[in-house]
Formats: C-alpha cells, sequence, structure tokens
C-alpha cells in the first residue's frame, strides 16, 4: 500500500491496492495479509476509482480463504465471482461502461481412458469398488482424471500405474468424447489411449479396484454391456480394430514454445510423415 | 427446512437444511432465500452433525451471490471452497475421517481454431483487433473458446460464422494441442478443425476483426511467423497436407445415451469403417 501523505488528494490520502497490470489492460491485486473490511473498503474504492480514470478494463482480486470476510463487502462493492479454488476466490469487477469481455472460466474436466494391449491380444481390464459401474460385473479399461497441469499422454501411464501396477508407454489417442453437464454445469472430455505395457504382473490397488485381470479382446469388446450402450461400443470396436488391423490415432508430439514451456500436439503422425 | 417440536431432541429442535443425496454417498444443498447466518449456522451445524452419523462424505452448499453473507461463516465452520461461476459460490466439507476423495473442479478451456478450405486451395484467414497477435500482421485461422455446454463441432461453425459471416460444415479434428498455466493455474485445450465452406462472401465482425479474407493455402503456412515457431509450423504444414494429399483426422459421430444425452465419439472413422 502507498504511504499516507496528509497533502495529497483523498484517494490518495487512503493509499490503493498493489496490483500488478494484465495482458488485456486490466488489474490484478493479490491480497495476501489479514485485513479488517474497515481498512480494505476504502481502499477498494480509491483504487477502482483511480483505475476506472486511467481506462482500465477487468479489475481482479484474488483472496485467499483466509479472507472470506471481505467476499461480502467485495460483492456489495459490484464485484462477482470468476473462478474459485479449494484456498482462494477470484472475485472480478468490469470497469469500462462497454460489454464486459472478461475471459470464461474453466469449462470441462479431462478424463482418460487407457487400452494396455499385449502382443498376445489380451487387454488390461479393471473392476471398481465404486462409481456407475461397482456391482454390474463389467470389466473396463483403467480410468482416471487428467490433474491440474499434467499432460494426457502422461495421466494415462500414470492411472495404469496406480491402479493396476503395470508400467506402459504411450503411443496414440484412439478417440475422444466430450459429454456435457457431466458434474454440475461443466462439460467433460474423454480420452481413450492405448498403450504398450512395460511389465506384466499385475498389483492392483485395494482403495478404488476390486478386481484387476488381462483379458482376451474378444472377451472384453464381447461384454453386454459393452454391446449393448452404443458409446461403449464403438469405444471396444475402435480398440479392437486397432489391435487386429490398420486404424491410426493421434500420437503425441513435444513442441518447444517461445516461452519454453513445452506442450504436445496430438495429430495423426503417420499420414502426415508419409506425405512429406 | 422441517418443522420444529419440542418434543424432539435438541438437534431436530432446529431443523435441518433442506438437501438432496448425490450419486457418492454425499448430500447437496441449494441455498435459495436470504437467510441471516445467526439463523443459519444453528441450522448448518445441526445438519453436519446428522449426516455426519448417518455416514455421508461430502457435504456440499450451493450459495448464490445474493447469499455470499454466508460465506465466512461456513470457511469458519470448516467448509472450503470448491469451484465458482459468476452468480454462486459451491462450498464443500469432506464428513469422514478418511482422505477426502472429493471430484476436482474443472481444469481446462477448450478452444478451437477453424480451417476453413475452398476447392480452389485458398483458406480463410483473419486478423484481430486484440490479444498476442494485434499488430504483428499474422493471418491466422479464425479462433475461439467453446462455450460452457456447446460442442467443439458446432464452436467451429459458430464461429466462423461470428468472426467472418463464412456459413461452413464441421468436417474433421486435425489434431490439437493441450497446453498449462494459460490462465491463471488451469489448462487449455485447443482443436484445429477442418471446415467446408457453404458460402463466399466475407462480412468480418467488427469487434474483434481487424480483417479477414481469402489466402492461397502456400501463403498462409508460408508466413514467416508459422516458419518460424514449430507448433504454429506443425499446424499449418497439417492443414497443408489435408488440402494437397491423404491426412485423415477424427470425425465426429453422435452418440444416443442411456440418458437421452446426445454426446460426440470423435475418432478415425476412414480407418474404421475401412475394416468393417
Amino acid at each position: 500500500m502507498s504511504s499516507i501523505t496528509s497533502s495529497m488528494p483523498m484517494e490518495d490520502q487512503v493509499g490503493l491496492l498493489d496490483a500488478v497490470d494484465d495482458l488485456y489492460d486490466g488489474v490484478v491485486v493479490e491480497m495476501k495479509d489479514y485485513m479488517d473490511s474497515d481498512i480494505f473498503i476504502p481502499l477498494l474504492r480509491a483504487s477502482l476509482s483511480q483505475w476506472k480514470q486511467q481506462g482500465k478494463k477487468g479489475f481482479w482480486i484474488k483472496l485467499p480463504i483466509q479472507l472470506s470476510n471481505l467476499v461480502s463487502p467485495m460483492v456489495q462493492e459490484g464485484f462477482r465471482y470468476h473462478h474459485a479454488e479449494p484456498d482462494y476466490l477470484m472475485l472480478v469487477r468490469w470497469l469500462p461502461n462497454t460489454p464486459d469481455t472478461l475471459p470464461v472460466n474453466a469449462t470441462h474436466r479431462v478424463g482418460i481412458g487407457a487400452y494396455v494391449v499385449k502382443d498376445n491380444r489380451e487387454v488390461l481390464v479393471v473392476q471398481e469398488k465404486s462409481g456407475g459401474f461397482k456391482g454390474t460385473g463389467l470389466w473396463k479399461l483403467p480410468t482416471g482424471v487428467v490433474n491440474e497441469g499434467e499432460d494426457i499422454c502422461k495421466a494415462a501411464i500414470r492411472e495404469v500405474k496406480e491402479e493396476t501396477g503395470i508400467e506402459a508407454e504411450f503411443l496414440e489417442i484412439l478417440a475422444f468424447r466430450q459429454s456435457h453437464q457431466s458434474f454440475f454445469s461443466k462439460s467433460d472430455l474423454f480420452f481413450v489411449c492405448l498403450l504398450r505395457p512395460q511389465s506384466f504382473a499385475i498389483q492392483k490397488q485395494d482403495s478404488e479396484i476390486a478386481a484387476a485381470q488381462w483379458m482376451p479382446i474378444k472377451e472384453y469388446v464381447d461384454q453386454p454391456y459393452n454391446q449393448k450402450h452404443q458409446l461403449f461400443k464403438y469405444v471396444a470396436e475402435i480398440c479392437r480394430t486397432k489391435s487386429e488391423r490398420d486404424y491410426v490415432g493421434f500420437t503425441a508430439m513435444p513442441m518447444a514454445t517461445a516461452s519454453g514451456k513445452e506442450i504436445y500436439l496430438y495429430f495423426n503422425n503417420r499420414d502426415f510423415q508419409q506425405t512429406l
């Protein structure tokens, strides 16, 4: 906070919140230490007035959960929620008199299903202890949720290892599906990944997995549930096709970016390479 | 709220919050009307105690932004944030004495880039008024963010229409990339979509688009920026490959689900069909 000088105009007298500019003509305030709302609100109002005058657009405030005392006062000052994580809430107010072009929140969770298949055409399948398939007897591919900041190709390897103890190498995305309203109002992207096992002795995870085994592909595909439900049937038949005939999915290629981040591009690399 | 009867034990005397069970042994309370925290907290404590005894796991409370007065009291009762949207905050508390297995929040935003190409091998390109490429002179594919609840294949059609006025049909996903830390801690999935134009007269959107035109593919691909940056080069070359030679991406097939939702499965349908 800036220091308070009695000769300065009112707004400067109460100081402004510490802020950094963002790339979209906005300002971001990251609150850290506890502050009483009687201290906070005058600072907020002075900052709002100053930054509005300067033509700033989005005014973001990140409040750690320890500062939940400031949520209600901020809402009364015209801020709305943008997103929240377990330990903080991000609030925002659009300052100009033009339509709000603030970016949307994250809309999707991302999951993987791992088709891990041996040279002898046996596929790694599990039965889960909870969730929608509990007690149905369905043998399914190991599945899981991609962690924050995790690559899809690495999540598939991690989930297989965690659930079954099997080490495996990622080869291809065979298919993916998008569905909506899968968790509150959020959507879901689910990637079916082909992996090649590098170990074969199953050690199942006790907390989530009721049973795990290697099963002939035909037996996996022919399960009544998979034959009866269109989406499951397609996924199972795509897996079978991959193992029996010629089916090309998307491989993962790491790309260097200007900022030094490594990101993966997924595409049909066989068709791409063949035609270079 | 349940009615209050003086002969009942204390917990029932103050009543419980209205709740519905979820599929994971949890309870969800959706608050609607304004309530003072002096009324709310006794109800919350009685509900907590009752549901803990019943072996409930996740205790969810959805608070509309009009009830922001209850955020701080709830945090003091051991609730944490789960996620937020502009008009509500979802808080949660894990009741058992076992590790918290609550589902993660949405982790990804989803975007599209549209490769709209005419039979004469001209591609639809734009220059944007703001964002990272403003003023660089780069002609790029129309891009945009997939709305909440929107299918990727439909978002591509919508964005092309909005930005350029061109009507187009979705054909295939040619490639996609995942990147992290793209918006606060969130990740980003970006799908490169092939579309066939059904109209040809460009009417650009004035608010976001500085210029739009049809450009020979070679000219689009050969722009210095696209040649210099690995990710852009790959995407451009995959687009060129698709137009010049044999490259198969993932088509979108609608699937009926048991719940009546229509969801899309994306896969290499040429390879799949050829081998049936």
